[in-house]
């Protein structure tokens, strides 16, 4: 099934209490497309880059299988630019510099053949460019899963509730489910958010795990516990990225189905730590990628206990 | 298999958003002998009360099963007393008062009928008195597992480090085991503090869950998602109960028995929030917590993935 990724492809400059990394590749696309292409085939891409983007990293997607008609290249631009450093904790980090370039006046045209899309990944960019993308689908998707941020819920809450509307899936982390809900229980926040549209609601915990929600249904996957962490950035992308491309290539929506997406896309967010950027998901392959799910069967798996359902 | 448990009985001041209770039943000892008498028989309790803790309570851990020929009943003194305020969030908390009490000189006496425990569980308490306890034990108990704290490390480490050595298991929190190891990942912190002397190592990181590490073998537990926590105090030690009851009962110290008791240990730890104080820990049943039990299983219970081990 074909598999349609909105968002970012950007510059990040990183400092972590491991380095330093300037100019690194980074975007939410860039991140969502590269982990769902060890999984699904067909990826599309709708983003906007300067032409100082490297040529080097688009041959690198094409290489892993990811059309880009759908980007968008503005020659004498730059691309969208983002600095952070993260807290000695990595758990935390602060945004020392957000350039919006080539982002300012995006508007995602969709190619004709990105019309019929079978999953659709929106990732987090201004709620008025995701409903501009969902208005030019031709046909319903099978799936449709959106992130989002704090910031949006300050500055475009009503354009945001619009959007969230119509999607199947809302993946948002812990701190934006809270101030989306206004509920501090996890539980509660996650039935108001299933009043707002989504059927489903992930939230992402970051070290802490994942809960897919589904009415009264919850499904809870650990992230792997590591030794080094040492880059997070794009690990909540990654997630998304190998929850889809696990979906696409399944091609089934199942509460069931879901678990299986979510550990999926916990492990490759388990592979995108391991280094700056996205080196690490520049390297992996199948057997490297099962062997993965194998830890993460041998860290919650258990059996023999008596219980009731 | 006997279960020995040692630790304090108390009175506990607790601020919740929920309420505020005034002299509730605390005391890590009470919870865990609480929490273990849903799944061993033999529980045995060793402890110092003043003469003005209530009868009824002591009362109500006979009609569990917990025997008290170890509990000292010091006439005209008071009982250990705690007050705390949670946050909003409720999960973190100031200490607002704590008086020693009968605790300042607590002799730990073990009656003779004691010397041979197959389990025991050396609740939070001065190293100085753990280590008396261990002293009096006649012979190796199948399984000792203790809990300690960050003031303990901070004032007695050498004392501490002393009683860490003869364990077989450390059940800690994250934060304990971080300023215990000196490091901020898990993974690290586990490594080193095996070296201290555990064979298991097991990392209670309040409604994040609970990790058990037994050199490179890593199990991981949710907490359950819960709409209301309406007061974490003693959560942890019920962990414990839960945790110990279940291998007393079982009598089987294999990785594998250890991750369903982890589960047990989690499950009773998630009755212990929803009222106040030691209340639901006195209303359950073998049937509520069979029910319990199967919502851990549904919470992270999956399957149909290819992997490699």
């Amino acid at each position: 099934m074909s598999l349609l990724t909105v968002g970012t492809v950007a510059f990040d400059d990183i400092q972590t209490p491991f380095g330093h990394a300037e100019k690194a590749i980074g975007g939410a696309a860039t991140y969502i497309a590269l982990a769902a292409s060890y999984l699904a085939k067909d990826i599309r891409l709708v983003s906007v880059i300067g032409d100082d983007f490297p040529k080097k990293v688009l041959q690198n997607m094409t290489d892993r299988g990811i059309d880009q008609q759908g980007l968008q290249v503005k020659e004498g631009e730059k691309s969208f630019f983002w600095a952070g450093k993260y807290h000695n904790d990595m758990n935390s980090r602060d945004t020392l510099d957000t350039q919006l370039n080539v982002l300012a006046d995006f508007d995602p045209v969709l190619p004709d053949t990105y019309k019929q899309s079978d999953y659709v990944m929106l990732g987090n960019l201004t709620p008025a460019v995701q409903l501009r993308v969902i208005e030019q689908l031709s046909t319903p998707p099978r799936f449709l899963a959106m992130d989002t941020m704090n910031f949006w819920m300050d500055s475009s809450m009503d354009e945001l509730l619009e959007v969230i509307k119509k999607v199947d899936a809302l993946i948002i982390n812990d701190e934006e489910a809270r101030q989306l809900s206004g509920e501090y229980s996890l539980v509660k926040a996650a039935a108001k958010i299933h009043k707002l549209g989504p059927r489903f609601l992930i939230i992402k915990k970051g070290e802490h795990g994942a809960l897919l929600f589904e009415g009264e249904h919850i499904f809870f996957a650990p992230a792997l516990p590591l030794a080094e962490v040492f880059d997070p950035t794009g690990a909540g992308d990654t997630f998304a990225g190998g929850f889809m491309g696990y979906l696409a290539s399944t091609d089934d929506i199942s509460f069931e189905n879901l678990k299986r997406a979510i550990i999926y896309g916990s492990a490759m967010a388990s592979f995108c730590v391991e280094k700056f950027s996205i080196e690490r998901l520049l390297e992996l392959d199948d057997a490297k990628i099962k062997k993965r799910i194998g830890r993460f069967v041998k860290l919650v798996n258990f059996s023999g206990l008596e219980y009731d359902l």
